[in-house]
């Protein structure tokens, strides 16, 4: 209910058009309207895309792929993109079901599906990474960034301990309006691109490594205490959220 | 020498008028100048305001105020603007004998000095903060996004807890176009304000906090296991990189 | 041995009906009675409903199926509900052999037999999830209450980064006695509940998420460090701790 | 506004002795209205009461004496009981400038003045600590209990290396309706005590203890794990939330 | 009351001169008699020698000099020996002004008075450290054993980086009946000598060290993970728990 | 080369009888002997029974059934008793192959075959456990106790949740010579046990338990922290560990 | 780009033979040429042996085994040795399909095809491992040296529990220029080695071990905590870290 | 006893003029000597030189100033160079007491006297350190490298995030023999160094930086999982260690 709405409510009720009791009850079942479809085990967020710009992103893990499949037919049924990360290929093909143009990509462990108008960014989003072990998730961070309008650069295999391979490319990550750098390991590579631009840098740790990266701890600290500015992080593996991020950015 | 100083000095090869091995020097100089000061200890970064937008910041941490000072000095003297972060009353002591306009921010804990254009950011950064105690962040994030050119408003004391005491003021967090959310202990604020704006939320966590807070590590963990979108994270207690961060995205 | 038996013994040693020697091996062997059946491999807690108001409960973690059963059969030999957690389907199949009578609980990995009396709570114990992958460990607790005595109110899928889900649902939050919040990730819901209400909140951490949620921990220290009053946490993933704690505090 | 309130407005509107317009105004207001005031650093949660049932405490840790007092004024001049917790003697000065009456508990470093009524607690919460050393954070909880309205009985050094010291006490621990169990070092206070009684046992892990106690983490952990039924834990050394919350149990 | 107390009793009652309810009453009495004193901050357990062989020991840490004082003059007051250990000078002086012949060992920071009769132990305690600051340790560990009733020999300096200082005193090693090894960063020392010889070492683990020996864990873990048999831990530090540990071996 | 044989070498030296320099290299090759077989992938140590008073003991854990097998035939070929731990049931069938006469017992995941004397302990282990859970570990240290020549007598199934449980079986605690105290989760018992007796005790921590016991911290840092006196630790699960440390010390 | 090159290039500009425009794309290309083969999913380096000395290594770690075969295809192309680190069998299959040469080593999971001129190391290496469990690590270490070109000595099963094994290869170990030493569990070895030579050593700890061992962190921690002069340390398990960085020592 | 005095023992006694039990006696003797001197709280190791190519370093921490002077005064009565690290002022207070031309290095905490021949190493020792915080480290490194006879070559202040202050010194890196690389925050510096040269490069991390840089442990595990060929790493703040890594390697 908008202000414009409870205006012309209580002009109704002035004019005796409207019953005052039942006016009570309008109002105040509008103050507590659930923006949301309850299907029992989940709530489907049907005013997320007021709020923040996109529909409910269906997070995979740890869902069952009926569940998976029960929220993304309520996402297709009102017509929105879709899009089902760290997503197993059993649940594709559940929803496939429901949605047969639902398009599945191994590489980002992804399902999407682009339905409706999004608006598009306003510049390139550069996705580097720093190996081809990480590629995973840094292509979950292109296919969101791509879903949600964005234009997409990869710029894969630019680790630090080659430097030139990162410098040869200075050009295009000069282009960027905001950067996904993903890396693992030692995770130095957001420090170096940042020091390199003026744009925002989104840095994703990744748990490729062994012994003593803990699974991205290593990488995550190392890109907690980047010493140069522009760089803030997301969680280890989160290519999703830093594709999200970096759209949110690129909208402005 | 870009590429338009290099064209004319090849002219003046093939005009006769410069010497090959001379132009040799001068190419090979100009591929290994140092853009930046040496002072022995220190290499200021002359360049860093072409490459990010923003003079290099001094981070006050571990420096002695006479090195402070001579480092301030090095920047004062180019007539651009200064910012000394974790600095010491001692540092601003000395900070303030070569730069006698500095300004101590004793809740920062922050020298400034404003010199010279910087250019204004688009819109409005909202810094808001859980609790009292999160207030030097807050402020080092505020004073450093003033100086480089931004907007603030400042909201504190909204803490999760008290949730009426956010969504009260959901009308000024929907004016931001970068919102900086810095918060201790359960470190659950960036999730809620994410939940409500559709613009970027830098999170901060703090090391207020006892026991199981262990330093802000139980803050940080939380705001990197955000479940809403649109959330990036910054180091423990790092409010100049929120700033930082802040700023260059709304100068986008 | 009551203080009353023990009167009844002494006025016979008085009176020469009982015998003073026998009567010493009485009361000592009532002094070393051991108030349980020993199988070997565990020792079944007979007295555990007489202290504890329920009987002994079967953590079915690290246990053979057989050795479930076991335990199980002399829990039903006395008529008492029975209840095991962590119970994979083959401790349910030999269960079922000496309990005919039991149920499985999928989703909370639990078998349970509703046998005898058990007092009723007083009130409502509300359980509320955050997402739809910590189902598993609310069910647990749904189930475990639930045997106990207690009615139970489901509310799932209530996260707080869509605030709006968990403000909808005020009224059925004022309406408990108790609330047992479960959350992952973050863990900030038991925050934002308990500050809307004023009874007693069981916060139940769950290993839901990936990177830097470390298996829980990122939710559980969330948990710890809450800034509302009124929060107790239990273990990672333990749901039966979080329902046996609430029905305790319900039947108060 | 209440839903009554609000009937009253609409009946005015419908009458015309209310202008619309206004009305708007009002609910609108209502809707907005800020149940705190706002002294720039903090937020104080005047309603606090209505929600939790008791007003809002002040965590003194990370203010400054000034801020506490000005604080600890505003409450006070509501003519409502005033506790702070984690104050140093200089808050206790600030503090007894605006509130005279107010008393300085050293062992708990809590300040408390006891104004206006508060509901009574059903019964006795007994408070058990493991050792002298911690008898601080047994304090701020018996403190915390005590001006929420709760009868206290104090049961300390009764470790478990020397267990008869507390079975000799299995009386007093009998009569409670709910126990809080304070101990460091391994934490296994918790345990012991919960398989004794049928009621809620908080635990609160002290920092007591050295080498491998990690300022509590041995603690916190034993009693997360606690293999008894009916025992929930709180941050290390948060003696105020476990009386918090057994003063809301003891209340229901 | 032993068992020939309570046949004395029952004698009694039924010869008639006993009533049966006193004797109910005294019964009763003597299952819950404590055996302790209460000083109310502490209660000192006196049946501790006839349970554990020694008196109990004073724990300094975390206790005032006149909660140690008064404890101290309990224990003398019954002329058994006392120890105080992590005891800092102002607590000797408190003790000694109720216990004029206590020493106070600078280097172990221990009190002690040795009065009464200890039995001795049957053979040596070899008590070997690595370097020169693990001496504070090592010494807590030979005042303990000393005056428990154990013949020593200290070891000093012997680390395993230069193994010919241990293997130079092999005679020394292979006279012990029980071995006490102190060392810091990678304790590897334990290792070493368990392997030398058929005796029990106890390891303790000393927090020495700097970087990523973080407080002594580094030595703990190497410890638990000897690559040898016959090696158990103690605490960080704890040189009194390796102490009483080693006596009471050496006194089967 | 003993002393004596040193002596008769130097006397054949000065009778003429030996030559000087085929001494020198007698003598050189006595001090570099290797007391082992080199296997290649393993240097079995022939001395370890002299040095330790038990022969090498076989950790299966990381080596393949075939190097188990082939060091166990070079143990079996001296008629030693053999032990092998953590051995998967393809390394028994492999050392069976030679060594027809070798046991496999299931529970403790170990291999045995008693051949040869083993001097006899002097009193009783007492091995007790907390739970049913924790019995792998505990009958490791059972069957690594009783292969070295030591009386057993196991007491499972006596956590500290029930502390009657283990009360009542107070005097089979009280006949023991050492103690083995095996208990995941909190890992409270070893304190309480200690509490009562006057005998070391060595506590076992186990990897049982879920969420916050991290695989046996909890329970480990909690017997690290015992506040009770005679208590020293093994790694977690390490069975064998404190059955061979339980065993040198009953043999003293 | 060389100098030299340069010097001509600009001769020929001054000559009039060279357009200056096409001077400035090459001298531009040049300094932004890549030294890599860009194959989508990775940049294979080939100029890694000019900067390096060895060509590129591949990390069989995260990468399928097209990915690999496609690099290595790469590599063998150039005719220079070929090193596949952490391969399955999986992947050796599809290598061989592009290089029949390739050799499979089991123990260290490696895949090499020894091609080309590879300068020689100077002295030996000797490598050192604790136990048969680290002979992976250990031979990754041995199979990367030997490709490297160096002479390898493999000592194995020498850990410190037994000193005397180690101390019996003493001449072994002199022989060496550097020495690698690989250990688990308490990573004690290289301390006692590094006491023994004036060669530097390079430690590697492995994951070997279980509880407390943390996968390696406690032999990592020991390791870097060594009293011995002369030891660095590599990751957890990264033998070929170490057979490299052993190599440039030996190639100095 | 070398060998050769072995032979001439061994002759005499054929001669008849050494008495056999007189030179078993030497022998023995021989075998047991001990090559240290005995302080009582330290043993200096005399034959360090010998054994490791430079006398004992004595580390400060955790020693008195009278403990360090002692066992200076032992090393410089040798007339061999002394090296004290961690040195308080005090500690060079006391050594100056004894050895007048001792040096005391602030920034390096540290003092030398150069005394007695040292063999010089074969090329220069760069160190580089990524910020002016790290100074102190790198400060140890040098001073020992140098007194251990090494050519240094400082390069400070070429951090990452400015990469080209690094690349504009690649002709300094290229000289150097060895490389020392310290730094604190995310330690990345190692990689980008590493990637450059092909000599081994020793990775220092420091305890510089606040939050989630740990004291030093993200450095470090940045370091630990460097992708870069040729990276050894020592403990968090060890520049000493560095220092006589480096040395050893440059003297080879």
């Amino acid at each position: 209910m908008t202000s414009l709405e409870l205006q012309k409510l209580l002009d109704s009720v002035r004019a005796g058009t409207a019953d005052p009791a039942a006016a009570v009850d309008r109002i105040t079942a509008a103050m507590r309207q659930a923006p949301f479809e309850d299907l029992g085990f989940a709530r489907v967020d049907t005013h997320r895309e007021l709020r923040q710009g996109f529909p409910e992103v269906i997070l995979g893990l740890g869902k069952t792929p009926a569940q998976i499949a029960a929220i993304a037919a309520r996402i297709v049924a009102r017509r929105r993109p879709l899009l089902v990360t760290r997503a197993e290929p059993a649940a594709f093909e559940a929803v496939r079901a429901v949605a047969p143009s639902a398009v599945y990509h191994a590489d980002a462990r992804a399902i999407t599906l682009a339905e409706g108008d999004v608006p598009r960014g306003k510049g390139t989003i550069v996705i580097a990474c720093a190996g081809t072990s990480d590629l995973h998730v840094a292509e979950e961070a292109a296919i969101t960034a791509d879903i949600m309008g964005n234009t997409i650069d990869r710029l894969y295999d630019v680790g630090v301990a080659g430097i030139h391979r990162l410098l040869s490319e200075h050009d295009r990550i000069r282009t960027a309006r905001v950067i996904i750098v993903v890396a693992g390991m030692e995770g130095a590579l957001p420090s170096v691109v940042a020091g390199l631009v003026d744009v925002p840098v989104i840095a994703v740790p990744t748990s490729v490594g062994y012994g003593a990266s803990f699974g991205g701890i290593a990488a995550l600290l190392g890109m907690l205490n980047s010493c140069a500015n522009g760089v803030a992080v997301v969680n280890i593996d989160n290519g999703f959220g830093a594709g999200a991020m970096a759209s949110l950015i690129n909208h402005l």
